[in-house]
């Protein structure tokens, strides 16, 4: 989505506020027209138009609009007027930029200035001619790609509105065992929620950190009967955490009928799912996913989970929420450690079965890791698509669903053997690497993508990692819960969307691998 | 099954030593022939043949024989000969009485008496002789209603193996949500249980006192990679104890395609179900019940759970066991209060739908109360088929299944509020005393029945227990996890197979209930 967006709209409706806001959330830069015109003339806008008349102003903002036309993943607030004149809609539209109109009524216009800006505003002081004109400018701002209304939001509200009428919801199906499990990603998780949610009684279960940063928005529509807030981090995802949570909701007097919503990263979704799934035998629930890492990759899959101290993930079963709800506005607060980690599974995704997925990650990684949410959302909504695919065809991983394993075998020994100091996504990132190196070896992969792979997979696990040396690591592959028989199930790959599951990996060819990786 | 049992068989072959074992275990009267003719002539049998004859004593031999026919519910080990003369083979057979060859080879006789007493026996001591006479009553001892082979075992392996012959195996289905768990109820289930696990990595869990009294017998045919012996009692069946065996099963190197077959009570198997379904995703489970309540409940139903301190079976789920056995002559080995219990729930699933256990229960309460295995055995079948069938209908307990509650309701605020002090079964058989005197009021029930089903519940209830008054009783009601709403939902009577289950219940007509209770 690197096509320009202009935000349109009368004075006061806020086109800077939120356009900064966007820009942001999606890791772009931000132009705010009047700004760069005040700069240029070096004197006020109103002294320009007193001093050297509205012509050479407008002539100004349309050679400025000219300028940024020809930039590229620009966010930009316009001025009041600029969409008055059809050259200038036509300038925003070149190579696809699009019109965005910030939509509200002159009073709340007037409201947001405040009375010390339209004190100062010549034009505000006529109430007459301020009607007449945001009357007739209504006609030329309606000429635009995408129409929101922004009244009665927060700036931060109306900036993911903006996101939501340039994104479409998708919505597609994860089949979990003959259950129908609908996954909506969304810019509007709240409104989707709200939906989900109409008529039931509604138990919600987060962690702080996410809870300060998305719960006022995400709970805006429901009535929560009771709200569980855990401490963050992987340490609250055991029997113990599972028990506070059995804790409040006895206390809170939930009954089998009611409907649990879990709302955080993996940790969170894994652990709602793990205690939905067993409180009084299983009641109803609702994940939402605020991390890139659960929309492409915890939140999808039917399985619920808790670590035990001797192993991760190792008391859990298979279990189908009602409902899978990725909210990808909350994308826009993640560190760039979180979006390395989550792009590192988007790109096994794409790997292992997403040639378009693939591309992107490949071809907008930079853009990626700075925080595009548009990018970003793309690879949530990719990732989950192509995952409940994989996952509707073999949900309890008899067969097929082992290809998500892509980095992972590996990955598991990087991380247990550095004691789960290297986070999931870097460990799979170095799991990828060292997949590439084996199915080049096997000659199973051409020269030039196993490089790009591993070039790609280095640049999302970030500073190096001491890779496990094979005699470690190969009792460590062989005890994954998914292998059997003692036998070490591995996956290689021979090209974008052709991946190879083997069993007949042996240390020694591991071990040749893991050299020529250590000296390069 | 109050028919006789007459064990024949050659000298040495145990008939003595297995019939006392067997009656003991049955709950029957033992008669030993050979000690009651000792008795009969004062001298010991060696000397009636050498001073009175061979003929008078068969003479005297087959009249105490007639008289045993005449009686009923006896164990019977014969005389050696007894078997040779057709007549005594019709007498034994009177009234539906069974024989029971004892069969062994020679040797294993001789092994058996052991040197001392073959020494003092004068026939022994022809070896020809010997020889001669066990041929020729081969044929003899052939014409009988069940041979057993009794070589290489234990007596008390040999009184099982009578058992198994005189019980039919029974196997039935109980569909679990689309999948066939077939259940057997069985007096070999070392064999039975062998030929489920036949091929298959094994590991058992039990508890210690379970272990201490059957699990030599049972896991004879396995060879376990594991054991996990977790202390007994319901203090176990918490996720403390759940998470003491996914430790064992960790350290095991178990894997998602071993299979763990849990032995014990409810509580080894509520628990052992719920590792399975949790441990790695999700294991196949075997459950082996040794208790009555176990055998007619537990075990049967596809229910897994764990307690909290706050409640009891609060954390758990919906899973289906690869197979369920019934291991009947575990039973043998109860307590009365256990007994109690076990037959106070099965006499509730005849009530809701198996006229023919209620009148098992009904007509022989003394001698089940006693100990009579046949009649344990049957009750156990029975029960545990009947529920199979209610439950296979409606796994998810969203309708049919509420019927099985009859008696549980009010059952669960008297174990409450006596801080468990009560046991489940003497609880549920108040519920069923006050559910009875509800259906009374109501004028569902007739008075005749109303009084019986008060009778035998009481009966099973042994001494009186407190009844919790209504105003602290309705809570506990409300909070039950199978209502939904704050609805108390509650099973009547109108008749034996007649369930019905209503949510108008209020708490003035428990109060009056409790009082016309209470007033006896």
């Amino acid at each position: 989505m690197p096509e320009n967006i202009f935000l349109t709209g009368f004075m006061g409706s806020g086109k800077s506020t939120v356009g900064a806001l966007l820009a942001r959330a999606m890791g772009r830069k931000f132009v705010d027209m009047d700004s760069e015109l005040t700069r240029h003339f070096g004197q006020p806008i109103a002294e320009v138009f007193a001093q050297r008349g509205e012509a050479a102003f407008r002539q100004a903002e349309s050679a400025l609009l000219a300028r940024l036309s020809r930039r590229r993943g620009l966010v930009a607030a316009t001025g009041g007027g600029v969409a008055a004149n059809p050259a200038n809609r036509a300038l925003m539209r070149a190579d696809g930029g699009r019109i965005v109109w910030l939509r509200a009524g002159l009073e709340h216009c007037a409201r947001r200035l405040g009375p010390l800006e339209t004190a100062a505003r010549p034009l505000w002081r006529d109430a007459a001619a301020v009607e007449r004109l945001f009357a007739q400018r209504q006609e030329a701002y309606a000429d635009c790609d995408h129409a929101v209304d922004t009244e009665g939001l927060l700036p931060q509200q109306a900036a993911a509105a903006v996101l939501a009428a340039i994104t479409p919801q998708r919505v597609f199906d994860a089949g979990l065992e003959g259950k129908r499990c609908p996954v909506t990603a969304t810019f509007q998780a709240p409104a989707k929620l709200a939906e989900l949610c109409a008529g039931r009684r509604v138990i919600v279960l987060s962690e702080s950190r996410v809870a300060g940063l998305h719960l006022a928005r995400l709970c805006a529509g429901l009535q929560p009967a009771a709200q569980v807030i855990l401490p963050p981090g992987e340490a609250t995802k055991t029997l113990a955490g599972a028990r506070r949570v059995y804790d409040a909701l006895l206390a809170a007097n939930v009954e089998r009928g009611d409907l649990l919503v879990a709302i955080g990263g993996g940790m969170i979704t894994d652990l709602g799912a793990f205690v939905a799934a067993t409180y009084k035998r299983g009641m109803d629930f609702i994940l939402v996913s605020t991390s890139l890492l659960g929309c492409v990759d915890a939140s999808v899959g039917g399985k619920a989970a808790v670590n035990l101290p001797a192993a991760k993930n190792i008391v859990g079963l298979f279990t189908a929420p009602l409902a899978v709800v990725l909210d990808l506005w909350a994308l826009s607060t993640l560190p760039r450690a979180q979006r390395a980690e989550g792009l590192a599974e988007a790109y096994k995704t794409g790997l292992i079965g997403r040639p378009e997925l693939f591309d992107l990650v490949d071809q907008r990684l930079e853009a990626l890791l700075a925080g595009d949410l548009g990018g970003l959302a793309a690879c949530a909504h990719l990732a989950a698509e192509t995952k409940a695919r994989v996952v509707s065809a073999d949900f309890r991983e008899k067969g097929p669903r082992r290809v998500l394993n892509l980095g992972h075998t590996y990955g598991h020994a990087v991380e247990s053997w550095h004691n789960y100091k290297i986070s999931h996504g870097r460990a799979v990132a170095v799991g990828m690497i060292v997949a590439a190196r084996l199915s080049l070896e096997r000659g199973l992969l051409a020269a030039d993508l196993a490089q790009r792979v591993i070039d790609v997979c280095a640049r999302l696990r970030g500073r190096p990692v001491a890779l496990p040396p094979v005699e470690q690591a190969w009792p460590i592959m062989q005890n994954d819960k998914k292998n059997a028989g003692g036998k070490v199930v591995f996956v290689l790959l021979e090209g974008v969307g052709r991946p190879l599951v083997v069993d007949d990996l042996t240390p020694d060819e591991l071990a040749r691998a893991l050299a020529a990786l250590e000296a390069v």
